[in-house]
């Protein structure tokens, strides 16, 4: 039975603000009733949420992570229910919503791992020098440490990945913040389950309850008046390039600045080389049209832009393309703002005369409209995110014509190059490295691979900080500040720069990596 | 001869703005004079070092190191000149300045070994598993990257270190910007000595003009102009609260927002338990009065408040700091606005009932106040910095008043805590953890290594950013970019990414730290 309640501080509680409720967006059915939060309940959340960073903080690498273990199983104890209530909310079909769930506990497993192995928090020591002239030289430490009370935004398109208890929480929780997360007014009921799993962990763990409040809500007013709460430290978001920007502006002009981290629209340029055409066209055609149209085109990652280089092959893989389309079967978009925003990006491609369509006016598939670069290049608003299954492909005359294009272009999480060993594949790259947070090369951008390595992030637009991942454990360095330590007693000093190396972690030690014990 | 022109792009040019001059603060004797820059100066500027940004980071590391050196050399090479220049205008005498050349050159010289020795790359690999189930996992790499043009803002009270050849320069250089310098209008000739340094570094190495400008002036429209220009990337500045933030906020608003690396006011509490004043009274007494009159009272690290839970020997230990601070004679101070707001806080001190005068009311020696905590409690205007040499010691009846003084401080860049193993140094530590970015033990905190381990920065408003340090080799952290690289072939990875580590760097390969090559 879902309650329509928000979790604060532990407590399940009716929210004060305006009621709202959720949707099958495949059969516009209603499902549930919710009552947003009222302000007032936003300021407890957050309050309780610092009472409880003061405590969490202070508790072993090993309870945090066996605490953040036990979110995981807490999920997959939803069982059946967490898949079913999800899929009814947002269409998006058991499968995917099984290997979404495995992607969610994976990573919060991952975390846990991190936590236990210590290395992410960067330890770095300078060891005394008492004789050096004309100064002694100090002990100098230094070490991440957690920042306090997180607020964590849900994204609508991966209602378990990048929701209640996906990366942005299970980062921050990593690092040993408290969270308070503002639920997706679009799968709601999977949000109070999620809130059900991790009250299990916490009761299991006998962790503070204001360590994770679900805020349930809509209103843009309990948006801001969350991130400008006095005692919040940070946010993570993902969502919308407008929504994103306000709430960044929100952070930025409080009397003490925050970052939002926010990952918002990306239309992840595809650059397609003329050797590339010739020997792998069609298999090139299949990778994208799946690529396109995966989740109904509704990843962050979706490749959007489709540059190509004029050459004889250009007319079968156009082709080639459009069949590919032809073949998949789109399911719904995932709720009724977002469908009827498709709508008007994909009615204001018809009335473009720049413009041909090549593929789906009919909504009956993915859609791929045709542009030439010159116009294009005239055109930036045509670099606009389209949420949903439509690309755009644009026919360059030239190299310089292509470059052009990759010159005016903002930022994006991804840029992705087709090439057999083609000559114009350096220049390409040398500048996607200024544009875009991953560069992929003969492969497809959607597909986030949850590792060190990975940099989901990018140039604003596409996110808020170029030097910021939300995928990766890498994320849980947005949550971190840095202490540093000069002379401190052994007592005094946390785990990771303790002379002996208690958690053998990698350190810097007198600009060496090492993992040896000091004065060993 | 000082030419009182700005280095625009490799071209000394008159500015197009408003006049200006530089004064001997020690005599107010007129020194030379300037015309500050005009806008379309500032944006031809930005467009050149822009331009250079291309080239220069395709440069190797060693070219980009090998002329950082020489910058360095350079300096050295001005000789007596510069030392006597930047005496005349900042009254530090040669001593300090000796010392502080020798630091700003040391500087230099280690961000060119950071550059050579390449780990601070943050190089991370995740090799391929073909054969993964359900989906082969991909090739993954990233790597630290440059970002673009730099604005650097430069200190007053460090007219070398902290200047237009100080810290954040280096460190924007070494990883591979250009950099535009907003000189100080309070030390322009020194400025320039150092741009005709750069400049003939810039020739021996062949580098591109654009690579640094110098722009002269002290509008504030000067300032802003030049943050808001649509191709910069970052800021870094050092200097005032009101001013950190005047530019922190233009960054943020802007159509693209871009980071403004500010290091701003700090009063540096200082907490003195009754162990250590017992054992140590005499000698903290000295050290303090030294720390506090240091520069003038003039360093970001001065530490303004000093703590004192009541005990016998707390009389004594007034006496024996007003005693120390009598016997040190102050310089002037750096320029007629801070003399002015010098005096100006010193007389609302003196104004305050609240406040007990110790010392230097009639500016012969630094100045010392004593408040009660209760009092202190109520006052928070009494935690904002005073800039030069005054202090305040706040004297707790117990430590639940001292711990709710620290509750109530905003972010400062040090904390400091003399103890002798004293059952409350725990407490404090902890507490500090949240509002100092370095915590110093039975020391002092003016003195700032530069090394590896160092943090200097703090929570806002010491900092707009509290992961960011402007001293020390994680400076250069800073103006970076992360890069991801996905199936990338060998030839279009940046070096610390190839499978067979050329540069030897510390890399993060399947989850440990390694320097050994991939598949070797």
């Amino acid at each position: 039975m879902i309650s329509g309640k928000s979790l604060i501080v532990g407590t399940w509680a009716d929210g004060s603000g305006t009621p709202f409720s959720s949707y099958n967006p495949a059969t516009n059915e209603k499902l549930n009733d919710f009552r947003g939060v009222g302000l007032s309940q936003i300021d407890e959340a957050v309050h309780g949420s610092y009472e409880a960073y003061r405590i969490f903080k202070s508790f072993g690498f090993e309870q945090r992570a066996a605490f953040i273990d036990e979110i995981a199983s807490e999920i997959e104890a939803l069982g059946d229910e967490l898949l079913e209530t999800c899929n009814k909310e947002t269409g998006l079909g058991i499968p995917r919503l099984t290997g979404e769930r495995g992607r969610t506990c994976g990573q919060l497993r991952a975390f846990a791992s991190l936590i236990r192995e210590g290395s992410w928090q960067q330890a770095r020591i300078d060891t005394a020098i008492p004789h050096r002239k004309p100064i002694p030289k100090p002990d100098i430490r230094s070490v991440l440490q957690p920042i306090g009370p997180v607020a964590v935004f849900s994204a609508s398109n991966f209602p378990l990945a990048f929701s209640t208890l996906g990366g942005d929480t299970a980062s921050a929780l990593a690092a040993g913040n408290t969270v308070v997360v503002k639920g997706h007014p679009s799968h709601p009921a999977t949000s109070e389950l999620c809130a059900v799993a991790i009250t299990n962990a916490i009761k299991k763990h006998s962790m503070p309850a204001g360590v994770f409040s679900l805020l349930q809500g809509g209103d843009p007013e309990v948006s801001t008046h969350l991130v400008k709460h006095p005692k919040l430290e940070a946010v993570g978001f993902t969502g919308s390039s407008r929504v994103g920007r306000i709430l960044f502006d929100a952070g930025a002009a409080r009397p003490r600045p925050i970052p939002v981290y926010a990952e918002m629209g990306s239309t992840n340029p595809v650059f397609i080389l003329p050797k590339a055409l010739e020997n792998r066209g069609n298999e090139i055609a299949t990778g994208l049209a799946g690529s396109i149209t995966l989740g109904a085109g509704q990843f962050c990652t979706k490749p959007g832009l489709v540059f190509m280089l004029k050459t004889p092959d250009q007319e079968a893989f156009k082709q080639a393309l459009v069949e590919a389309i032809g073949k998949i079967q789109i399911g719904n978009l995932l709720n009724a703002g977002i469908t009827s925003g498709y709508k008007e990006k994909i009615s204001a491609y018809v009335n473009n005369p720049a413009l041909t369509a090549l593929a789906g006016t009919d909504m009956a598939s993915a859609t791929l409209f045709t542009v030439k670069a010159a116009d294009f290049n005239a055109n930036p608003g045509l670099e606009e995110e389209v949420f949903g299954p439509a690309a755009l492909l644009i026919e360059c005359e030239n190299q310089e014509e292509m470059m052009q294009a990759i010159d005016q272009l903002g930022g994006h999480l991804t840029g992705t190059i087709h090439s057999n060993e083609d000559a114009e594949a350096g220049a390409i790259k040398l500048a996607l490295e200024e544009k875009v947070g991953r560069i992929i090369f003969n492969g497809f951008p959607t597909g986030v691979e949850v590792c060190p390595s990975m940099h989901h992030g990018g140039p604003y637009p596409s996110t808020t900080f170029a030097t910021a991942t939300s995928v990766g454990t890498a994320a849980i360095e947005r949550f971190c500040k840095v202490v540093c330590y000069q002379d401190a007693p052994q007592t005094h000093l946390p785990l990771a720069l303790k002379d002996d190396n208690p958690m053998g972690v990698n350190r810097l030690v007198n600009g060496e990596f090492t993992t040896n014990k000091i004065n060993a």
